[in-house]
């Protein structure tokens, strides 16, 4: 691996991949300005706001990259030079969209453009190739969404520097100490545990457990707290953690223990669902049906997971009315959760891989309530 | 001063400024979803991007505001309620693009949109709306452009800011030390001295002082070396600081500290040269004539400067060419800089705000090459 990037063959495979698709939905050409798609097209992290850079990947033919001559030098970083694409560079006073319709051969044709692209070029884009693109969300959703072997092993190194995180949970989550502070200590645990920053981090203590959109407040531990911790973060080449634990400070209540043993099944039941085949409805399914069964279907109020790759939240989703067929080398959460407003909350997620014959969790701390001792 | 924001009554006023100016521009309504500009007219940091957040400033009636249900929590920290602003949500399965269209009354109206709007959502918002609709960027240029009182307050806090920080840059510059320990410290510094984060850190010793891209490096200090160290970032409620001052780590050769005299004359000329009336070109080639007359016009190779606000980088650029009259309330930076590539590089820069009669420089620190001691 270069450093940032994966191996170039890798993004030679996906231009190749991305160019078939064009055809197959009959564009003329995809258009891609910085962002996600860029990134995983070509292994460019440019940020290039005002000053359009793109990347245009036709049906048929060369791909073309127009961009500042400014940025010539940080492309050097992107797989773009190893991979035939054709480089043309502009500098302030030229129409870069004019360049990009010049890489198209000029005249309108059917073009797909990145979810990303800014009104700021998309509208004098639209005006130069005299026809109205529409969106690449489909196309780069089905190569996105079935990551290859490369992605794979960098998710799988991510589960693991996430658990290591986990790992120190139990010696942070002290009496006394706020969820901030709990937090700031897990953001530097990200980074020492090798992800690049951390993306997310909530530290959700007694009743701010059972709001699942809690971040962390200044609310102190104490004795008797059920803490949900769901954290994780970008590891190189870019690809995203996402773990959540549910701690108890001191001996749960009986009651609380019981619910969260239904959770844990309800968590089990999704996870043991998934493989090739199986829709993404049905391993929202799984775990919704064994909490209904217990009773406590309204206390889950949210999707069972979400994909994840270089962005925290892609395809696949696991929600009800999502018919799509589950495919070796999709890589998703699966995170049913319980919030009781004003109590307590849990919540369990581990990232999973579907591979071949069934599943691969990229997660492995222990998945019960796990207990803090109090001391004194 | 609330969290994160100015008082409500800004907000109004800014709401109504842009409703004037869209009429002026024969315009329906502006459309603007999250980014700087959403910031500006209601105070929101929204940064939601799959799920559409879109606030519909007509010419003449009630903005209206369409957002995901799950953001309504966090709308309450914008300005929002205060203003009389409609507030419309929705949730998943609803049509967020026909809630717009019934925002501006149905059937066509010319619109324009922010900058920032993804093609994920203009594209269908155009197929919503029956009509493509213009870039926002002159009408909210405009507003954006001339700093309010209470703007300039918080730019000039930032300025006090980073002056500290460029306060601590003696101590921190010594040989041995690489310019990635050097930012490291400045990025701590950076916080420390009041800001959200760093925004950019350029450390450039010796031959990379030459190179204005240059960011970082393992490049270690030695004696002798000229070092351009060039910093800033957001400042409660998110405006920018940006300053540079060049430093020689022992005494400077007579040749730099010759040539540097000539830079400093150079950015005092173009700082005086400020005041309302003069284009923003007249700025440019006040630092410009100086470095011509002295022979060095050849080793200055960018603008003198751009404007500074919730970005680092908007108008007005100060940049030959530009035409546009300075008002009082605009704020730039004057940074004239030289470079010798291979050798070293200097570069002189303040943030200054145009007052009614002249210019007030934000950044206080002195502007000589500042000489750090070596020991021994």
């Amino acid at each position: 691996m270069t450093a940032g990037r994966f191996e170039s063959s890798v993004y030679a495979d996906r231009l190749a991949a991305a160019a078939a698709a064009t055809a197959s939905a009959g564009l003329a050409a995809l258009i891609i300005t910085p962002g996600y798609d860029l990134r995983y097209l070509v292994g460019s992290r440019a940020q290039t706001f005002e000053r359009l850079t793109a990347l245009v990947v036709p049906a048929d033919g060369t791909p073309t990259i127009v961009l500042p001559r400014l940025e010539l030098a940080a492309l050097r970083e992107s797989a773009v030079s190893d991979l035939g694409v054709a480089v043309v560079d502009w500098v302030d006073g030229e129409d870069p969209y004019g360049l990009v319709a010049t890489a198209l051969g000029g005249g309108p044709v059917a073009t797909a453009v990145t979810d990303a692209m800014p009104a700021l070029h998309l509208l004098p884009l639209t005006e130069r190739l005299g026809a109205l693109p529409v969106l690449a969300t489909e196309v780069m959703r089905e190569l996105r969404m079935v990551k290859g072997p490369a992605e794979i092993d960098a998710l799988r190194k991510a589960g693991a520097a996430i658990d290591r995180v986990h790992a120190r949970l139990p010696e942070l989550l002290v009496p006394g100490r706020t969820e901030a502070e709990v937090a700031a200590d897990i953001d530097a645990a990200i980074v020492a545990e090798g992800h690049t920053e951390a993306a997310f981090i909530i530290v959700g203590s007694g009743p701010h457990g059972a709001d699942p959109h809690h971040e962390q407040s200044d609310r102190e531990l104490r004795a008797g707290d059920i803490v949900v911790v769901d954290i994780g973060g970008p590891y190189e080449p870019g690809y995203n953690s996402d773990c959540t634990r549910t701690y108890s400070i001191g001996e749960p209540d009986p009651e609380v223990a019981q619910q969260y043993s239904v959770l844990l099944a309800a968590q089990r039941a999704a996870v043991a669902a998934v493989r090739p085949g199986m829709r993404a409805e049905q391993i929202d399914a799984a775990a919704r049906d064994v909490l209904a069964e217990a009773g406590l279907a309204e206390y889950f109020v949210h999707r069972t997971g979400h994909g994840i790759g270089l962005s925290v939240h892609e395809e696949p989703y696991i929600v009800a009315g999502n018919e799509l067929p589950l495919r070796a080398g999709m890589v998703f959460s699966v995170e049913p959760g319980i919030y009781f407003p004003g109590k307590w909350g849990a919540r369990i997620e581990d990232i999973v891989v579907v591979t071949e014959t069934g599943v691969e969790p990229l997660n492995a701390r222990p998945h019960e309530l796990i207990v803090v001792p109090v001391a004194g």
